[in-house]
């Protein structure tokens, strides 16, 4: 396939155009720079909902849920569902792609998984990338699903239009890690496996600790969901038109979208240097003269860091 | 307290020089940099083990039975517990220090949690930092934990001298989230609460999955243990002692030394440039009209970070 032959495919929402891109994003093909600046004129039309949450939360359950009602609205959808755990423990996850399964053989849901290639950065920047690819080939809903652990996951979630954190009741010594930041960025809060004992607490527990947390004029919502039977699900599609409508709407939505646009640049800029300077770095010429001095403690490593960047700097440029 | 007075207090021991250097660390004060560059010819000397594994697995329960065990042997021993969670969950973890409260009034342990600020970096480099005024302070043994869920912890655990991974056999849905880079640098895997069903089967996963991790000469051990009851834990204490002479003893035992100060000083460039050039580019003159630029679609974002990234090149020097 040429690369007009894939941007055309991209363009017309052939599944095989989004597999092949997407693959080459992983791959960091060389060629995918160019195919994503053709393509990025036409992004912008769809609503990106960041969905996060332990695992076990049945934050899957909720996706399949979603997208059984969004299909009703004869939306078209894609899934970025992102995975930062190591390939000796991933299979976990894969059961959570079984649970949406239900929605493999739709020819308008598009379900890809994301895997980290260990590289600094690299998760956040595939998953940015392969957003703009779904968003250019007319989708109108991306759903990018993520276990919330990592800070990659943090920079990926700021993204999107929407950010759902899922959480459920807390069950004795069952802890559920919420990484620092997530709450801070959370925009609507589901509670699932509302029917649970302790659902109560956890919400008023969610009001208080987000009580403060209005954002460029939303506050954000607070849901009680069973994803298993569905309660819930309704309020859930709700909120998240709400906030979609919000966004369109607000007199801060130019605002947002600047905001938006800003981190995604600013995150590609860090994400380059780390890329750049990381081996530069390890490799220095100096590298070994410093290490030398570290080991007879006549220098200790932030010295040797410091001296290091500096002389480092005159060689950038 | 003079600036040498704290010196004189952390080289003594004294737990009050340890805790206002170190809450000096958690404040980026910048008179730690001094400190730290005066006590680091007395470093060295302490064993660093990094202990990681999910909240769940009966790690702090571990310790405890390890700081235990370290203490009949009359060894001086300092545990520095990471907390990456948000300040709403984070009530979770304090949970975790109740449970080595066996040794908070043992003048020879020293217990101090340190919590991410939020800062790119900063959490590993605080808990590099506190690591060296431990090790300064004439501690034998240093134990780092952490939950294992971020970067910054992966990056935490690369610099001690023994990393122990703490499992726990699976329980149908209950799933174990080890962050992509965990396994990879795990020296211990520990199979915990192995009187569950499934502890054979994970061991057996286990030993299946690290055949081929071994590592500067040294193979992975896997050790099944019970925190509770105390089986398993002498094990695991030989199975550190091991990896410590081997360390003293391996004819790679200088380039591993040297390795770990390499790591050191690259990551604590990074942290520094992340620090530096953050703010800057967010900030940037020309920012504003690269955002115009996306926002009329007439670049992509990474068109946008490549030129902003070149201008900014310019002025750094």
């Amino acid at each position: 396939m040429s690369k007009q032959d894939l941007i055309n495919s991209i363009l017309s929402g052939d599944h095989r155009g989004l597999a092949k891109s997407i693959s080459m994003i992983e791959d960091d093909d060389p060629d995918i720079i160019d195919i994503l600046s053709k393509i990025y004129h036409k992004t912008g039309r769809a609503f990106v909902i960041g969905i996060t949450g332990a695992p076990g939360t049945g934050k899957s359950t909720l996706i399949n849920k979603l997208i059984s009602t969004f299909r009703k609205q004869d939306k078209k959808i894609g899934v970025i569902a992102v995975d930062p755990t190591s390939p000796l423990t991933g299979g976990a996850l894969l059961g959570d792609r079984l649970r949406m399964s239900d929605h493999y053989l739709d020819p308008d849901v598009y379900i890809r998984s994301m895997a980290s290639r260990n590289k600094l950065g690299g998760l956040s920047k595939a998953t940015r990338r392969s957003v703009s690819i779904l968003d250019a080939s007319g989708l109108d809903i991306i759903i990018v699903e993520s276990v919330g652990t990592g800070q990659s996951e943090v920079d990926i979630l700021k993204i999107t239009d929407a950010v759902v954190v899922v959480l459920m009741p807390e069950l004795g010594d069952d802890i559920q890690i919420i990484k620092a930041g997530i709450m801070e960025i959370g925009d609507i809060f589901v509670v699932n496996k509302s029917d649970l004992p302790g659902s109560d607490k956890m919400t008023s527990k969610l009001i208080h600790g987000i009580a403060n947390l209005k954002k460029d004029g939303w506050t954000p919502q607070i849901i009680q969901t069973q994803s298993l039977t569905g309660v819930g699900i309704d309020k859930l599609i709700d909120s998240i038109n709400f906030r979609q409508n919000f966004l369109k709407n607000s007199k801060n939505s130019l605002q947002i979208q600047r905001q938006k646009i800003k981190n995604q640049i600013t995150e590609t800029i860090m994400s380059d240097i780390q890329e750049l300077f990381q081996n530069q770095i390890f490799d220095h010429l100096e590298m070994n003269a410093f290490v030398d001095q570290v080991m007879n403690k006549e220098i200790d490593p932030e010295l040797a860091a410091k001296r290091l960047l500096l002389d480092f700097k005159k060689r950038i440029v």
